[in-house]
C-alpha cells in the first residue's frame, strides 16, 4: 500500500478532542505502520508552549487514552513526528510562521483540522487562504458542530467555500467512521439476498435508536444550548437513515454515494409545525437541571423520538421511528427493519432484521425454526453474524479511520455542505415548533427506557419499539 | 398433552437395533414422561427367555447406551413396563399367545415394531392378521431394508398391504427423525424470506453431502451385500432431496407433504443406463475387501457421488449433487444452495446456504461485508444459527421421536409406500448399469476427501463440492 507523505495541522491541539481522540488515533495508525515515514503532526493553539512543554502534556493527557501497554519505543518514535507552533487565529501573522513551517516541506497532502469553536473557522480559513495555504493539497477538516440551525450552518458553509473547494473540505461526522454502518453499503448493494427485501413491499418499518447511559458529565454548558435533537438526530441518525434509505449509488465514488444520501434527506417529508406535536416526542431526565453547568430552568431536550416517512417510491407509508437519549438503561445503537408478518403454511409470521452498532457489532435476522421435539410447530431463532469476528485484522476506532481518508484524499464519509443544509432544513420546523408553540417537555426516570409518550408515539401505529430491556 | 395408552410389541427385541436404539430411547422418553402411564412394551423373539432372563440382557445391551448417570429409580420404573415373549414368526400358534397377552390390555393403540429380516414381514403380517392384529388400532412399524431392488421392495409392500391398510404402515428413515431434517419444512415455509430465493432464478446448484469417518465396523456382511446407493442414497439422501426440492404443500397433514415428496421423485430425471458412467461416480475405499466378512474381490461401492436433475419449472437446470462414503476425513452432513454469482456494485458476489446436519446442526449463510480498516472492500463472512443452541428443551435421539410419532399416530416423518417405489425406480437404472456395464469402480484412500473422480464430475460444470477439509 502506497502511503501519502503529509503535514497535518491541528488547530485546537490543546483541546480536549485531540487529547483524546485525535492524538491517540494518531498514534494507533502510526504503530500499525499507516503513517508514512515523513508524516509530520503540526500542534498548533494559542498557547505559549515550547515543543517539549506540548509533548509533556500529551504525554500526560493523551496517552492515557492508549492501551498501557504500548511500547516505549513506538510512542519516542510517534512522538518524533510532532511539532508545535503557538498560533492565535485571529493574527495574520501567526499564519505566515505556519505557512513558512509547512512550505519547507513539501507533502502530498496538508491537513488543517479545525478542532476550534465554530466561530473562528471563517478567520483561520481567510488567513489560510492570504498565506496561500488553501492550493490544491490543502484538506480543511471541520469538526462538529456546524451551526446551531439551518441559517448558521450555512453561513459556515459559505465563509469557508469563500477560500476553499467543497473537494478540499471533510466535514466530520465520527458515526460515519463507524465499521459497523461502513457496513451498511457492503450489506445493501454486495448482498442481492438482502436487496431483495429492502422496500416497502417487505418493510412495516425502519427503527433507528441510539440509547446511552451517561448523562452529559462535563459537557452541561455546549449540551444544555445543544440538545437531542442538535446533537444527534440532525447528524449521526439523519445519516444512519440516509444509509438505510438510499437508493444504489451509480458508483463508490464520494460524490455518486453522497447524491444518493442528499436525496434521501430531500425526500424526508417535512413536518409542518402544528404537526410536530403529533410526530415528535421530545423529554428530559429527572435531575438534569441538578446537571454541572445546565440551566436550573433548562427546557433543553435529552430525548428525542420520532416518526419519519420519505417521499420515495421505496419508502413509501414505511415509517421510519428514530428515538436516541441520554440516561437510558444502557448503551445501545441499532437500526432494525421491521418485517411485514405474512401467513405461511405455519401461521402468520414475522422476522426483523437487527444491525446493532454498539454495544456489539453485529447483524442479527429473526428466523422461525421448528421447535425441539415432537409436534412441528415453529418458535423465532435468531442467527447472527459479529462484525467483529469475522475479521482478523485490527479494528480501528473511527476517528483513526477518519483520519486515514483525509490522509487518503477520500471523500466518502464525510458530509457534503448539501446534505448538512438538507438536515438542517428537516430539522427546522420541529427546533420552531419547540420554540413557538407551547409543546409538552416530558420527562423520564435515568435509567429508564425512557418517557411513555415514546412508547405511545408507536402506539398509535400498532407498533412498538426494539425492547432495551431484553437485549 | 394427551398421552396415548399403548401396547408396543418389538420382535426382534434380542437384536442390535432394540439394544443399541429402541429399548434406550423407550426409556429416554419414559424418564421424559413422554409415555403413557400404562404404556406396556412387549419384548418379542425366537429366544426361549424368562422376562427376568431378558430384563437381565436389557441391563447388559441396552442400558450402556444410556448416560451413565441415569437414575436407578427410573430405570427400574422403566422395566416395570417391560414384558417378555418367545414368539417364532413362523409358529401360528405363537400369535395366539401373543393376542391373549395384548387383548387383556384396552390400549388405544398397539404398536408392533418389525425389527427383523425383511424375509419375515410377510408371515409376521399373515399371522398378525389371523388373530385379529390387524384392526384400526393397530399400527406396524418396517425397519429397513425395505428391499433390494424396486421389485423385491414391492414385493414386501404388497404382502403388508394385504393385511394392512397403507394408513396403518410405519416406515421407518431414520433419517426424516432428525431435528435437523424436520427444520427444512419450517425453515422453508415459514421464512418467506428464504422461500424468496429457493428456486432456479437464484440457486445455481444444489448440494447434499453425506460423509462418515466410520468403514463397516460390524456390518461388513450387511454392508458388502447393499452397497453405499442402497444404504444411503435410495433412502436418506433422496429423502433429503425430496424435503430440499419439494412444491409447497397443500398442509402440513401426512398425506399432503408425502404428495409433494412423491412429486419430487417422480419429477427426478431417470438416467438411461447408457449415461450412468456419466452422471454416477462409484468407488470403494483401499482396504475394503479385507473388512470383516466382506468378499475379497468385492465390487461392492462405499462411496457414490453423482449429479440429478429434476423435471419441475422450480428446479430447471438446476443440478443436484449427490455425495456419500464411507472412511472420509470426517462425519459430516449437509445441505447446501450455492446461489448464482450476481453483479453488484461491488463486483460478483456468489453465496450459499449451508444447513448443516452433523455433526453441527446449523443454518449458515455466506454474507459480504465489509474488510474491516481503510478502503471499501468486501470479504465474505458467515452468518449462523446453531439450532441446538436455540431451544431449552431436551434434544430427543431420531428414533425416540419416531417412536413417539408412531404411537401418537402421525405418520408424517414415515415413507409411504409410493414414495419408496418412486425412489427404487429412480434407483434401478443405476444398479443395472453398474451390473450390465463395465463401469469402473474407483478407488481412495481411507480419510481422503473421497476418491478424484467425484471431483471430476463436479469440474464438467465448472463446480467444485463444498470442501470437506476446511469445515
Amino acid at each position: 500500500m502506497k502511503l501519502t507523505n503529509f503535514d497535518m495541522v491541528i488547530f485546537g491541539a490543546t483541546g480536549d478532542l485531540a487529547m483524546r481522540k485525535l492524538l491517540p488515533n494518531l498514534y494507533q495508525a502510526h504503530a500499525a505502520g499507516l503513517l508514512h515515514e515523513q508524516g509530520r503532526i503540526l500542534a498548533v493553539s494559542r498557547s505559549q508552549l515550547s515543543r517539549d512543554e506540548f509533548l509533556a502534556r500529551v504525554e500526560q493527557e493523551a496517552k492515557i487514552h492508549l492501551p498501557e501497554n504500548i511500547s516505549a519505543q513506538v510512542w519516542q518514535t510517534f512522538l518524533q513526528r510532532l511539532d508545535y507552533l503557538s498560533v492565535n487565529v485571529l493574527q495574520f501573522d501567526d499564519f505566515q510562521t505556519l505557512q513558512g513551517k509547512i512550505s519547507a516541506k513539501n507533502s502530498d497532502a496538508i491537513v488543517i483540522y479545525l478542532s476550534t469553536a465554530p466561530h473562528y473557522f471563517a478567520t483561520a480559513c481567510k488567513h489560510l487562504a492570504q498565506v496561500g495555504l488553501n492550493h490544491d493539497k490543502v484538506r480543511i477538516v471541520l469538526e462538529k458542530p456546524l451551526g446551531t440551525d439551518l441559517d448558521s450552518s450555512r453561513a459556515i458553509n459559505s465563509a469557508v467555500a469563500q477560500f476553499f473547494q467543497e473537494k478540499q473540505i471533510y466535514r466530520i461526522d465520527h458515526y460515519l467512521g463507524k465499521e459497523s454502518l461502513q457496513n451498511l453499503l457492503p450489506l445493501r448493494f454486495a448482498n442481492p439476498l438482502l436487496a431483495q427485501v429492502w422496500h416497502k413491499d417487505w418493510v412495516k418499518s425502519v427503527e433507528l435508536t441510539v440509547a446511552e447511559e451517561l448523562g452529559v458529565e462535563e459537557r452541561g454548558e455546549f449540551y444544555d444550548q445543544t440538545g437531542a435533537l442538535r446533537d444527534m438526530v440532525q447528524n449521526h441518525m439523519l445519516q444512519m437513515l440516509c444509509l438505510v434509505a438510499m437508493e444504489t449509488p451509480k458508483s463508490l465514488t464520494a460524490d455518486d454515494v453522497r447524491d444518493e444520501k442528499l436525496r434521501v434527506l430531500q425526500a424526508l417529508k417535512v413536518l409542518p409545525e402544528n404537526e410536530v406535536a403529533k410526530n415528535v416526542v421530545r423529554a428530559q431526565y429527572q435531575g438534569y437541571t441538578t446537571e454541572h453547568r445546565v440551566a436550573s430552568d433548562s427546557q433543553t431536550e435529552t430525548f428525542v423520538a420520532l416518526r419519519a416517512h420519505l417521499n420515495t417510491p421505496r419508502w413509501q407509508n414505511v415509517p421510519f421511528y428514530l428515538r436516541t437519549g441520554k440516561r437510558l438503561n444502557q448503551r445501545y445503537a441499532s437500526i432494525i427493519l421491521n418485517l411485514k408478518p405474512q401467513q405461511t403454511l405455519f401461521g402468520e409470521q414475522s422476522s426483523r432484521l437487527v444491525i446493532q452498532i454498539q454495544p456489539k457489532e453485529r447483524i442479527e435476522w429473526q428466523i422461525a425454526v421448528k421447535q425441539a421435539g415432537n409436534h412441528l410447530t415453529v418458535t423465532p431463532a435468531w442467527g447472527s453474524l459479529d462484525l467483529k469476528q469475522n475479521t482478523q485484522t485490527r479494528r480501528a476506532d473511527a476517528y483513526e479511520l477518519l483520519l486515514l481518508e483525509i490522509i487518503e484524499g477520500r471523500l466518502n464519509l464525510f458530509n457534503r455542505a448539501d446534505e448538512l443544509e438538507a438536515a438542517w432544513r428537516w430539522v427546522m420546523p420541529i427546533l420552531n415548533a419547540w420554540k413557538n408553540q407551547n409543546i409538552p417537555l416530558y420527562t423520564y426516570v435515568s435509567g429508564s427506557t425512557g418517557p411513555i409518550e415514546a412508547e405511545q408515539l408507536l402506539a398509535q401505529d400498532n407498533a412498538k419499539w426494539h425492547d432495551l430491556t431484553v437485549l
